[in-house]
């Protein structure tokens, strides 16, 4: 086994080039082998395996620095920086992470996990390093989907500028984590297939072949480029910013890869190295099922079925329906996807209604102002997203949507904590940043039907609305529980007294199981499905400041600017001064692992919020002694 | 008088062709004269005269509709639809704003205000036009700064794939505010003066000229294009993306503007029409500097000086000192703008340390995770922003900076209320969406002194500091008031009991006015500066529940997720019920209007707080009775 020589940094040196093919399929095997027990992200990093191993025979690393964007597709890098161990507890709580992280190896440059940041990274970087008389190379590795992102394009526009060097490695499979779209979608593909211009190219080409004014054009091309082809055709974009641009070269083929690599570090400026490579490569079920393999549960390997097949539907799924039926009722319904068609649920709506389906590649802002667009123009849009990705559009929501008071629905997926991707991707900031904007109105379902539900209500608002939901098993109790969602209005599930809860969406069952716990202690309890988180439904509290002692916020977000300080303002204004209880996300952020470890750890799940609520009402009693 | 003709929208489409350059010189006076008095856009309005009234001419507004990127330079669209009248009263409290308002007519198709989003707000109103099986021409409008904004890239990614007509206008006048930057930058210029690749593609044509196979080829490319030039160099990469490009136009000659959008509403598909102009054109003063002209105070027409002479430094006169101060001190300090060195107060540490000193264009989201990289690096940068433009890149302070905890300042301009650009500029959301970051620190300074204080607390801190502070006059009041700013301790500047007012920022002053009203009430009332509201100084907060009955909080923020949520919060988990008040901004946007004024209107300034703070009280003391 190659792969056991592989035990640190630069190890990689070590092996002889006859050799390299070898360690790429013993990586390959061992990425597949652990994944399939882990789950994770397998498609990009069995696309980049051979393009990893380059960069890392000829880089030398800690000094030289890559930065990964997204970072999903550092799997390679983390066996090759002495990390092969921490495969067996990938993505788990205190394990390995599935993204790089500089706490967890100085061989990581900068964490990422959102989309598009690896060229301004790697740009600081590099100006750090001139300013302070430093050399190392500095290498950041975006993929084709990720430079469909804007800032992307914002730091090449000023990477354009140096005058020293910076490698960016276009990794370009042709695929975001769906196929990707739009025009430079178009132009790289251009650049691939390279019969761009209806063979005008080609003509110019002959045309100058032969004769002798010609011909030196020719030279003088060739001496300064490649080829005649890569000067004309390809990169040319890049190469007018002033970005010098190489390629394309078969990202699987590893000493051409160590060629180009070696090259571009020659350059005096800002270049790129176009690779292409083949997203799930060399693993049958990920390379014709790219999107299904781009972070996948546990699977068998045979076959590359999950493991567990899931039997319950989640919430995607339900969404997933209930946009279907709002699109037949209703034929000014349209939704957009920043590049996650499958993960939000949108792939049945865009096969039922491909014309009012719209998928704008990794690009947040453009969705919703896109979207924003659409609804002045009179349609109802929504805008189906991730809770952390979504961040990337605080200002259009701001600016762009609620100003005007356009009729956008934001149906938010990954709300609350995600689990495994860890803080890059929990979705715990939502209820602040939504709610701080006026004119913005923010849902939150207690089980499956309230989704659905409220997903109704939204669509005829008028307004810009948002309802989150968390990833995962869609709850489907309190199934009885079904009054008509009415504007501003919470939803009494028990009213009893002493106690009463106020939980938000997913909230709602563990607030359940709290209860359960309380009545056997001999309290009683009420319980309050908030429903709303703007408009807060401030008769309800009010009502219960009069027939409860203590008053308890149950939510899956960070208190800064969440559900708790709006109750408690809410109360205070009303001149309550009931004891209260905010039972919500710490200010920090909350690391990879299992959902349920999480809650626990951080305090928000049934038993701790028991314990907290225990502690309180004691001191209340010592009081009153 | 022509302008005498135009009253409503079309009325334009009367004036004789003969006539047009009259009528365009007569409103670049009319312009020159109402803006002299109001103040206002000045550079980018003289600059667009020609092409608005060229798309006037053409379009058929409101069915037609245009999208003005930023919007500061629709004031020619303004007149041509009707609002000459409004300019009396311009970017005044419910007088005419100075961006398109679709409150405002129905000839405005799209609110803007922020840069970079017409293309996404068009594509959108496009998209609606053909679902529903509508025909009007939609057109954005948008500057080549703005083009360095990623999401403009974002949405031209979107629009290539369109089969039915769009028209995107760039009105590449090779400004943003200040210079513009970046490659994309030298793209356009390479356009303009087509003279790149050192005469190579001069070299081709020469070589192609004179041999039948060559002339062959030309006259292929001839028919496809108008010229060989064109298809060659300019918006080659536009083209590729799957784009028509026309261009360039001469944006000052009404004629050849009218034929090139005629010419571009025949496209069935995306249209760029490349537009060359001149900012500030036709008014002297404004060509020669065309960054203090962009927005600009009341001034004397004839030498273009400012009527009122500013006298007394402003905030951003005391950053522009202490940057330079610290820049000198420390030669790892950086400073980093985006497209703003003039109003941020950059130039002057530009000038001196020109190699430490980044404009990267209007590139928020890159800004600041190139701040990220340049810490990561061993740097201490700093970042220079309005507070609402800071809002394009929540996510990467979120993500980049925070999670890694890495020491960036920010550097927060414009924060609270700035006056007479209305909705989209007020910078009233920052503490919300800074303070919900975990690791944040957020400052606010009570005066000039203390803002240098803090730059420099700030340069040392080590971790992700922002300090905002307010458009206008420095506060130079309360100087003998220094004491060393320490983490998350606030000052108490009064200490007294009955009333505590907890003030944040540019409120202190406010508190002070009160306070003097207060006193002559007969009440005792302490003052705090806050100086911290993240994190809050528990500490003070409690000491005070002790000896005052009531509790005031004060913010230039609105109230969601503000500074007084944060005081309540530490209140009720401390255990105290004293009586509080939270003054703040209240959940709506807040038009543009003298600050003054606007602070009345809302209930912020002095003598709203003593009346509401009056008016507790008597509620206070009939509960004791």
């Amino acid at each position: 086994m190659l792969l056991e020589k592989i035990e640190k940094v630069n190890d990689i040196k070590q092996i002889e080039k006859k050799d390299w093919e070898a360690l790429a399929g013993e990586i390959r095997q061992f990425l597949i082998e652990k994944i399939s027990v882990t789950g994770g992200h397998l498609g990009s990093n069995l696309g980049a395996v051979e393009l990893t191993m380059a960069l890392h025979l000829v880089l030398n690393l800690p000094q030289d620095k890559i930065i990964w964007d997204v970072g999903h597709q550092s799997y390679t890098h983390k066996i090759l920086t002495g990390r092969k161990e921490g495969f067996d507890h990938l993505r788990q709580y205190h394990g390995m992470s599935g993204f790089p992280k500089r706490k967890e190896s100085n061989c990581d440059a900068f964490d990422t996990g959102h989309s598009s940041t690896s060229i301004s990274a790697g740009l600081g970087l590099v100006k750090a390093r001139d300013l302070q008389g430093e050399n190392q190379t500095i290498v950041s590795v975006i993929g084709d989907g990720s430079l469909t992102g804007g800032m992307a394009y914002e730091a090449l526009n000023n990477a354009a500028k140096l005058e020293t060097n910076f490698i960016v490695v276009l990794n370009d499979n042709n695929m975001s984590i769906s196929e990707n779209v739009g025009g430079v979608s178009k132009y790289l593909n251009n650049i691939r297939t390279a019969d761009t211009y209806l063979g005008l190219k080609e003509g110019i080409y002959n045309a100058l072949v032969g004769t002798k004014k010609g011909e030196n054009i020719i030279t003088r091309i060739r001496r300064a480029k490649s080829s005649f082809k890569q000067l004309v055709i390809p990169g040319m974009f890049f190469e007018d910013m002033g970005i010098t641009y190489l390629g394309p070269v078969d990202g699987h083929d590893i000493p051409g890869l160590v060629r180009v690599i070696q090259e571009a570090k020659k350059v005096r400026g800002p270049v790129m190295v176009h690779v292409i490579t083949e997203k799930g490569k060399g693993y049958a079920p990920a390379e014709r099922h790219p999107a299904r393999f781009h972070g996948t549960e546990p699977f068998e390997i045979e076959t590359g079925i999950p493991s567990k097949p899931r039997t319950v539907s989640n919430y995607t799924d339900i969404f997933s329906t209930v946009m279907c039926k709002l699109g037949q009722r209703d034929e000014k319904v349209v939704a957009i996807t920043a590049a996650m068609p499958d993960g939000t649920g949108l792939k049945r709506f865009r096969n039922r209604y491909p014309d009012r389906f719209f998928d704008v590649g990794i690009a947040e802002q453009h969705a919703v102002t896109f979207a924003a667009g659409l609804a002045a123009g009179g349609l109802k849009p929504v805008v189906a997203v991730y809770s952390s990705f979504l961040q990337r559009a605080y200002d259009q929501i701001l600016h762009d949507v609620c100003i005007q008071n356009l009729p956008v629905v934001f149906a938010i997926d990954r709300a609350g904590l995600v689990g495994s991707d860890g803080e890059t991707h929990q979705g715990i900031f939502d209820f602040t940043y939504l709610t701080g904007i006026p004119h913005m109105h923010v849902l939150a379902p207690k089980n499956k039907w309230e989704l659905s539900d409220m997903m109704k209500f939204a669509i005829d608002f008028g307004a810009p609305i948002a309802i989150r939901y968390p990833r995962g098993t869609a709850y489907d109790g309190l199934k009885d529980h079904r009054e008509p969602i009415e504007l501003g209005k919470a939803e009494w599930i028990y009213r009893e007294k002493d106690i009463a809860l106020f939980a938000v969406g997913s909230m709602v069952k563990e607030a359940l199981k709290a209860r359960e716990m309380l009545k056997e202690a001999g309290f009683q309890v009420s319980l309050v499905n908030a429903r709303f988180v703007k408009p807060i439904d401030t008769q309800a509290v009010l009502e219960a400041c009069k027939d409860h002692d203590l008053i308890v916020t149950m939510e899956e977000n960070v208190s800064c600017g969440g559900f708790g300080e709006k109750v408690l303002e809410c109360m205070k204004a009303g001149g309550c001064n009931n004891q209260f209880l905010n039972i919500s996300i710490p200010d920090e952020y909350v690391e990879h692992g299992n959902v349920e470890l999480l809650k626990k750890e951080i305090g928000i799940d049934a038993d701790s919020v028991v314990q907290k609520i225990l502690a309180v009402t004691k001191s209340l009693k010592k009081e009153e002694v």
